[in-house]
């Protein structure tokens, strides 16, 4: 049952590139719909990779499953939170009821919605959850590590497994979620550590902090950051050093979602900061992620300009769960629907003038 | 049968404010959800509007129909499109068969495709297609007005006819679509001529075309805005010297659906210069249009600019025909069911800490 540090290598040294021959066809089918060459943007390069990631010219999305990973953090005692910790085992409640943001848009998209345990602080309860406590939440990362490397590796090992048996389920698509009240301080701690930024470039307000609580959130990280200095020599150290549990699963969901050709789209700050953990294990997970949306949570508009990556949606959200996944994951779907049932210039009878040709004057 | 000035007058006329007290209502009960204040972004913001369009807390846009108007364009012998004029008709008959994008995109929402000729070249039939055509295309705006203001009256009453079928048919919302080979360079010279703009400025490469041509395409608006100058003297002549049939059928169904209190999402850069030219008619149909995305079409940003309008998408679309409407009516959806179908904190027993309050510490 135990994941093993030989079982992240190993899944990480079986990740291959996604196909680009299928994906130069594709090209070849998208300029010969009825448009002109590339005019629905993004919804043609969704499509397109989607090909690549599942090797085919005619990919399917149909079965979408979000995986929404809760945990809490020691960190929150350090005042970075607008509410209380509390919160997060309530929300697991009302993810499993149905009421949350999460599963209205799930709904909406036609997606399913699976709630994991991985890391609250309390026990919690009730039907459908899935139970894979690993720590009773982070530790403080002011005070320490947020978790040793071995809970690292069980909280991947957690990921691994739902999103295996999620892909064993029919998932053909992937969203990732999660729910840790006090979630942002350790992503962004991350984003400092890997992408080398200052505490105060990367730190936001999250659930909605003061101006006073948001200069306490940079100190926090700033101290996270020096006291954690030595333990950040690696990928997996720095995650068990500065992240949290739910991060760490998302981290281990994305590898695993990779390794077997399925496409993830990733939500918002937190799982960003997850996705970007994975890229520094193994970079090739980035050709099967999709980042659903650029959060409003400041520091995040830094991670895509460092990484080059281009959200999909631009809607202001910062709510986290695998809402934003939910949305962007229906987008995804659209672009494949374009591909896949438009009709061809040949099909419809429709000139195609000299488009194709490059030459561009009638 | 006849649409006459009066007509257009009295709708004008008919158009109220939205209903501001049910937006305040909404506004507290989004601020009672299960999520941090303001967390679902622009979702909040398309909900709030649609209950103060529906004048109630629980708003529908269930039924959903995209009219997608066609017509033709004099000023194609000019050299300013990619494609030839022909695949306006060729393109009327795709839609008919379900082979284009707007017929993919919205089944994919749910929406149903209503296809109007109000201005094709030469005839055109085929089941379904509403024939509706006023005059065999525009004339060229680069030698004089593009249809006399009698036509154009008749454009707009074909618009306001079919929104209005639509509406009694039981929409909820409406999309905008149009397809016209050519109508990029109306819709330039009409958004020059209401905001005030350079050509250069304003006209952009519509279906892909060369250096070469956007130089002689911006020559063609600087001269159209030059030789109907003393005819842009209200939006309805300015509409009738620069615009195009298509563009009036919009600029009439908008008018219409917000004399209704009907939602409208505008598509992209055509039926954005259409609904300015609603606009300019009557400000307050702005308070009934959801601008559904930024085109990559050079021009669509300075209209958004100009008139501080936030566009919902930016996925670098740039086919019209509705597929942009398609997409973000979906979004509208989303955010009507975040308002009707989550869970207040007091459903789910889930503490607001001090977020209702604006205190934002723990």
């Amino acid at each position: 049952m135990s994941f093993s540090e030989e079982d992240l290598e190993g899944l990480l040294a079986s990740i291959t590139p996604v196909d680009q021959d299928i994906m130069a066809q594709a090209q070849v089918r998208l300029d010969n719909l009825t448009k002109p060459l590339g005019a629905l943007g993004m919804l043609e390069e969704l499509a397109k990779r989607m090909c690549g990631i599942q090797g085919r010219l005619a990919p399917s999305v149909a079965k979408k499953i979000i995986l929404t990973f809760a945990g809490d953090h020691g960190v929150v005692e350090e005042g970075v939170s607008a509410v209380p910790a509390e919160v997060t085992q309530q929300m697991v409640a009302n993810f499993l009821a149905g009421g949350a943001g999460v599963n209205v848009l799930a709904n909406h998209v036609g997606a399913e919605v699976r709630v994991i345990d991985v890391g609250v602080a309390v026990p919690v309860a009730g039907d459908g959850l899935i139970q894979a406590k690993v720590k009773a939440g982070a530790d403080n990362i002011r005070k320490g590590p947020a978790m040793s490397e071995e809970e690292a590796l069980q909280a991947i090992g957690v990921g691994v497994k739902v999103a295996r048996d999620a892909i064993n389920d029919g998932a053909e698509i992937l969203g990732t979620g999660e729910m840790g009240i006090g979630n942002t301080t350790p992503s962004a701690a991350l984003f400092a550590a890997f992408l080398d930024l200052p505490a105060a470039a990367i730190t936001g307000r999250g659930t909605g902090i003061s101006d006073e609580a948001l200069a306490r959130k940079i100190q926090v990280v700033d101290d996270a950051l020096v006291i954690n200095k030595e333990r950040c020599q690696a990928p997996l150290s720095t995650l068990a050093a500065l992240g949290g549990l739910e991060i760490a699963a998302i981290c281990g969901m994305i590898i695993e979602a990779a390794s077997r050709k399925v496409a993830v789209v990733v939500d918002g700050f937190i799982s960003s900061a997850a996705a970007l953990t994975a890229m520094e294990m193994n970079p090739q997970v980035l050709d099967y992620c999709f980042f659903s949306h650029m959060s409003a949570e400041q520091g995040h508009r830094l991670f895509f300009e460092k990484t080059g990556i281009a959200p999909i949606l631009h809607l202001g959200l910062r709510l986290g769960e695998g809402t934003g996944a939910a949305l962007a994951m229906n987008l995804v779907d659209a672009g494949v629907k374009i591909l896949t049932q438009m009709a061809t210039f040949g099909q419809a009878g429709v000139d195609h003038g000299e488009i194709l040709d490059g030459v561009t004057e009638v």
